[in-house]
């Protein structure tokens, strides 16, 4: 079945849940599925609604612009899009491949509802897993001295292969800012740890010496500060003082795979809102 | 603020979610929380929607008259309540005391926005504590012969004081079907054990000797049958083998506290939908 | 480095723990490990102790029979093993890949340090997945009437594959009394429900029509009952009202995988005794 | 029963665990518990020993000097206690009382094995529930001014009335190092976060702001530095958006209460090692 999804932040007013859900049903959309949240600290209204697009009196492509006077109306970030939209996602994987193999898997099992035409790697490691799957696979090296042409590269590659989403699956390399700034809003990153705890280099090393009595594993999308982007999911394990750093690994990598997976999914199915730095999202 | 909570479900279709937003919105509420859920195996819709009464045209006490129309078209189940309706809870206890503490030190707190007249309990045990907190305390000790006599000075006296809810906080006898009855869907129990394992007696030391890895606690409403009414929440913890049924005790009791007090609070602030003997909680 | 590991079960005494550490320390091992348990219920003493054969006074091929005095003297149930020693794991799987597939990858990981010669299904849909990591797959399928026929000729070839261990990762068959007597304590299966809750088909289905509110994993030893063996590890993860039976698919997907593994490695490791149709993990 | 216990850390060496569990078996003790770790980052050797006095062939008073001799052997750092030595309590509070309170119970419910002779707090609130509890109640207003002083005089009182621990039960002061060093090893604290992750003021705040999806609890030793004492427990739990920060306390408060009560306990039964400001914890 064909649905629409609406995305919707503004101020909050009296009649936007109303008008809305009005703007569907008088044209003869059938919603599916609505939810709506009121950040009440900021007076922020939000919304995701999605309706079945069988009978809709609308044309696909004319519903932005039937839309906007609504929109305008209330001051509304929103954005539109369609379930048989498939999204392109390139995933970026470095030495670690146990997130990078657990998307395949779950791609190739049909929880994730997108393309992956490629993944792109700093080493060559990943290569035979990747082809396995029957998925291009680019190693771009990077060294300091490359680094920025070897990103051109890859913005390149990316826009050619119109990728909506890159995640990085246990990527090792830090991107620039330039780089960033071409896709907004559209990188998720594991990090493994519980942030803001353990922010940077050796998280498992950094939670052994520090002590903690449970690890845990984050996605997020990428901003320019470190580690410091919207959380999109985390979760926990307990550990014991028996437990050396190589368990911690093994525990931790557990959780990487779920919650990164948890992000992607989210994302793909347009569940996920941002604002001040924070996540919505509409489970 | 004053507001106003209805709680819909319904046959799913086209328009519901409209309408009732509009009826909100064109009688000038402004809509604070809204939540709904479609159960697409059996085609039912659920909704909660709360909103201002602050400049509402239309006058509290008219309000389900004027809803009914709607309700009629939609075939809708519902209930309409106001925020500022204090419920009325009794709480039963017996020899354990712990969630029944805990229930008085949250009321105390402020966590749990009703009135607590009156505890019941079979056992004196609970006197101190109970008046300690300025609450009527009633022993009615419960034998075989007198069970059904002691039930129905119960029910006068819960009818009598105009009870809402009942709370059976570690509540060590089993309630006839004449009496739960009276309180249909008002009658909140928690189970030491995570349902539907280890129902009836002695759950604690039934995991023991099971060997289980993991306990739980379930809060349900309850139905005729032993521990088998809509489960409203659960929570597990962790034991291993070094633990004994004390600990278990000991551990379980954490939980107890945890799981009743959330139903206790969700279903006080209306957020709870009974269907099918499961539950939609609107958390 | 080459270690040596006693499991001991025995009724409870003065000494145990003396005696046996002086057992190793008079032959000049040294203790890398050692934990120990006490039943009080059932006076019970049980230890895991493994110490390095590195200038160990006595050859590895006569410890069972030197520690025989001590093993009678105290009414011992013991087993020796040795680190070195890897075992030979033979994988059951049907049409349900996640688990069967993770187990693999871990093995390629090196988190298992075990040799998995062979994969049995009843069902071909593996053979791809299990040729790819270069092992041996076998197709026995099953009917009711070649049930007997198709056990006993897989029992040959785990015979002469010399596997100590059987892991059912989802395998959808029931195993008669007479193939589970052939290899007592040494069949580890995954039950992809929170045991005892759900034993049998179907659990997710169960558990959504019950309506809990968290799900879990359990993996155990087979026994004769189904479902009824000792657990070796649970793990559940919360759920709501939005999760479909297939959402519950995917989030128990993630548990199984973890909860199996989990067992597995700690039966390469020699870190479960049995007793009571329960387990110590000395974790 | 009467019993003893040994704490230890030492370089690990060959033949500790023997020698140890020998010294008590030749002396005629029955060892009850006995757990051991060995770090091998650091080579350090720990164990928990407790066995039964009972025909034990040293008096209690004599077992330190003839321990000696082993001690100095492998240059053990150790502690000996009995179980019947009650250790006596102090607990500190502010004006969040849910953590006292929740201590108070437990010990009227036998949980905590101690004596609790007083409370402390710069604030009035807490003296009716203290007195209710048949005990004492001291209120120490702390201003910038009178700082120094006020804890002289907390120091002397605690002195006078032997206290063995300080809890300091959401207690809103900072000490000074001036105090810290007159009870090393003996002041527990709860930080309602998961630590490292939003040390100092207002950490629910921070973790709405920062918009995590857990949020936790840290009990730790304290130390000079701020929140970065020796770790002894934690335990965390899921929110979501529709969570305010008020939400937050509320879940929070159950994390806290369960945390610093646990790592009371484990203090309490002497099964606490610290060591590299990190907590080996023989649950």
């Amino acid at each position: 079945m064909l649905t629409a999804i609406l995305l919707i932040s503004c101020p909050d007013k009296k009649g936007i849940t109303a008008q809305v859900s009005n703007f569907i049903y008088t044209n003869n959309g059938n919603i599916e599925h609505a939810d709506q949240h009121i950040d009440s600290q900021t007076n922020t209204f939000f919304m995701r609604i999605e309706w079945s697009l069988k009978n809709f009196d609308i044309k696909k492509e004319n519903i932005t612009k039937e839309f906007s006077t609504l929109a305008k109306k209330f001051n509304m970030h929103y954005s539109l899009s369609f379930n048989e939209s498939i999204q392109r996602v390139a995933i970026f994987a470095s030495r670690n491949l146990h997130c990078l193999h657990d998307l395949l898997l779950r791609h190739a099992e049909g929880q994730l509802h997108c393309e992956i035409p490629l993944v792109i790697s700093n080493h060559y490691t990943a290569e035979k897993i990747v082809k396995g799957f029957g998925i291009k696979f680019f190693e771009f090296p990077i060294t300091k001295k490359n680094k920025s042409q070897a990103e051109d590269k890859t913005a390149k590659l990316l826009v050619k292969e119109k990728i909506d989403l890159i995640v990085l699956a246990r990527y090792g390399q830090i991107l620039t800012r330039k780089f960033l700034d071409k896709f907004p809003g559209r990188i998720i990153n594991i990090h493994h740890s519980f942030l803001p705890a353990f922010i940077g280099e050796d998280p498992y090393g950094q939670a052994y010496r520090r002590g903690v009595k449970i690890i845990g594993a984050t996605s997020h999308y990428v901003t320019e500060e470190l580690d410091a982007g919207p959380i999109i999911e985390q979760d926990t394990v307990r550990i014991n003082h028996r437990d050396t750093i190589d368990d911690l690994k093994i525990k931790g990598q557990d959780l990487e795979k779920i919650v990164l997976s948890r992000a992607v999914r989210w994302h793909l199915e347009r569940k996920i809102l941002v604002y001040n730095n924070k996540t919505v999202v509409f489970d």
